[in-house]
Order: C-alpha cells, then structure tokens, then sequence
C-alpha cells in the first residue's frame, strides 16, 4: 500500500454571509482529522483575543505587497483597505502530505484559485429561503438600514455566482447540511485516481493470473 | 421548488465475484429509498424460488434476440449460451422520474453502458487482498481445480479494469465500504446541476437584489 503520490484534495467553500458556513467547516474539522483549513495573511490589525498564526497571519503592507508580486498567493483581495490572502505554498505542501485542505473564501477568490488550481473541489452553501438569510443578516436591529441592504445585496451577489461551484449544499438542518458536506470529501477520497495511488500494490496483485 | 428537470443518476456497480458486492447492493437499497436496482432480461430457465419480474424477466430466444435488433438494451451478454441483458426503456425511465438506478454488471458491460450513456457513474468494488480473493472462491475444497483456478482467473481479468471506472471501494470492513457507497450517491445529489434543478426557484430568490 504506497501512499507515495496520495495528492489531497482542495475544496473551496464559499457562501453568502449568514449561511452557516463558518460553522460548518468548524464542525467538518472536528470530525475528520485529514481535514485542514488554510489560516490566510492580513495586513488588517490584530484584535484582542486573536493570535498571530491561528487566527490569521499578521503581516505588514510591505510584505503582503512582497509577497503579492512574488506570486505567492492563491487568492488574495483588498477589503475595505485591508488585505487579505492564501498563501500558495502552505496549500500546495499540505496537499503534496496527502491531506485535505479546506479555503473558506468569497466567489471572488474562488475564482481565482479555480483559475490556479482547476482541480480543486467548489462548494456553496446556501440557507433554505430568503427570509432565513434576511432575518439573520438584519440581526438585532440595532444596524441602520443602509448598513443592512448592503449586507443584503452582498449576500444577492455573492448568490448570484453558486452555479460556479461544482456542489450546493442547503443549509436547512444544520446536521444534514454537515452530513453532506463529509459525504462530498469522503466520496472525493474514493475517486479511482486517488485510490490507484492508495491501492496500486492491492489492485496489481488482485490482477495476476494463476 | 421544482421537480421538473430533475433526473436520476445511473451507477455502474462491477466487482469480481467474491467481493461482496451483492450483498452491499441489497444494503444500499434497504438504506435509501430514492435508489432503484435494475431487473435483467434472460432467456436462462426459471429456477425453483425465482419470480418473473423480481430475480430476472424471463424471456424466450426469439423475443430477446427481437429485443437486440430494436436497440432494446442498454448492456446484454451471452453466458454459457445463456442471454442477459438490462433494458434500456426502464432504465431510462426510470431515471426521468428522478430515481436513481444501479446496474449490478461486469466490466464488459459496463463499457456497453457508458458508451451509451456517458453521464453514469462506475463504482468498482474489491476485496481488501488476493488472499480473502482466493479463500472466498475456492469455497468448501469440493470444486475441482479446474473449477477454482478458471474462477480466479476469471477474477483477476474482472479487477484488471478497475482503472475504467470512477470510483473504487475496498470491502474490508463491510459497514465501512457501505458507508463508502451512500457517500457515493449523496455526493452526487448535491452536484451544482442536480441541485439548479431541484433548487431553481430558491438560487434566483436568493439572488434579488434590494
């Protein structure tokens, strides 16, 4: 049983804020240890509570624009001033490990990355109806109304780009939702590509003639 | 929520005997009710126990052969004489309703099936070692052998086309290749083009802008 050339899978999850996406993948990552989750670069300050390497790495605009034009990012965007990226060659050696490596990131940077790495794996969530999405993103009602149609139209644009995603996952019952999400990684695991490279030695074995 | 357009998956289900592959079949169907297994034709007499239309549709020579010459089949063989073959008309219609359907074939009719219908999905089945292989069909010690050795050969020609299917399942632990096999066919169902069909009336409300 050679693991020599077991190539992990990237999946790229994406969704409109209010979602239940970061919830998820925290939960994906508890029950399946082959699972990592890529920590991005910032530029924006470090807040309290937050640790550089866990949270995010912490750079300077200096670096982060070093390191832009060394190509060393996936995918990066300039939000509201403050940079944000993927860093190449932690996805690309955690991949070479065999392990699989989850990006939580906006459709933007999905396509991006698809451009750069066309074999990676695209899923959106979605909530169950627009009521769901519009009570969550209105929140406590302490926002202004501005401040709420924006988030709404981000989260109609965001919407607008699910087709670009290989599965859509319906965030109905969070449970469900979860299950299927680990339904996608296992079954990408059984890809016969992936297996040859697990099972070359059982299936040339299983192949010789008596 | 439209069920218009929603279409069934086809799975190629192909193992050399001794994998256990009929088994984990008959469990799939106990554990999903959307999966329907397709009834073969054969012109092979009826056995004490067999009903026509549940073990096979029990046909005689000349309607299976008239059946060949219209096209009628999706996959057929000649075995020791014996003609066998999956009908087309069912299958397909099968699969319009939005059912999903497996065909429990080998591997040479496997290929018949997807040059026909390029969009199935093939999942191989194998034993975790030649060992388990060779204890499983050399049975009892009361076949000749001749019996046995032809069996295995027959064996490792089957598992020689492993490589043209899209998926491989190792039956090592049997709930564990079962649970393999339901991921399978989760994950299919939440391809982005089985869901747009599903879920046509929710991406473009989740889409509007405010």
């Amino acid at each position: 049983m050679s693991q020599k050339s077991e190539q992990g899978t990237l999946y790229v999850i994406s969704a409109p804020s209010g979602a239940g996406k970061t919830s998820l993948v925290a939960e994906m990552l508890k029950a399946d240890e082959k699972l990592g989750v890529s920590v991005s670069h910032t530029t924006r300050p470090m807040r309290a509570g937050e640790q550089d390497g866990v949270n995010y790495h912490f750079v300077s605009r200096a670096d982060f624009e070093a390191m832009i034009n060394r190509g060393d990012f996936l995918e990066h965007a300039d939000v509201f001033g403050n940079y944000y990226g993927t860093s190449q060659v932690w996805v690309r050696e955690t991949l070479a490990q065999g392990q699989d490596v989850i990006l939580e990131i906006d459709w933007q940077g999905a396509e991006q990355v698809r451009r750069q790495m066309p074999d990676c794996v695209g899923i959106f969530i979605v909530p169950p109806s627009p009521e769901t999405l519009k009570a969550r993103l209105t929140g406590r009602g302490t926002d202004t109304r501005e401040v709420v149609e924006r988030r709404l139209n981000e989260a109609a644009d965001e919407c607008s780009h699910a087709g670009e995603f290989d599965y859509l996952v319906v965030n109905d019952d969070f449970a469900v939702a979860l299950a299927d999400l680990l339904a996608i990684v296992r079954c990408h695991r059984l890809r016969m590509q992936a297996q040859q490279a697990r099972y070359s030695g059982l299936l040339i074995r299983l192949s010789e003639r008596h």
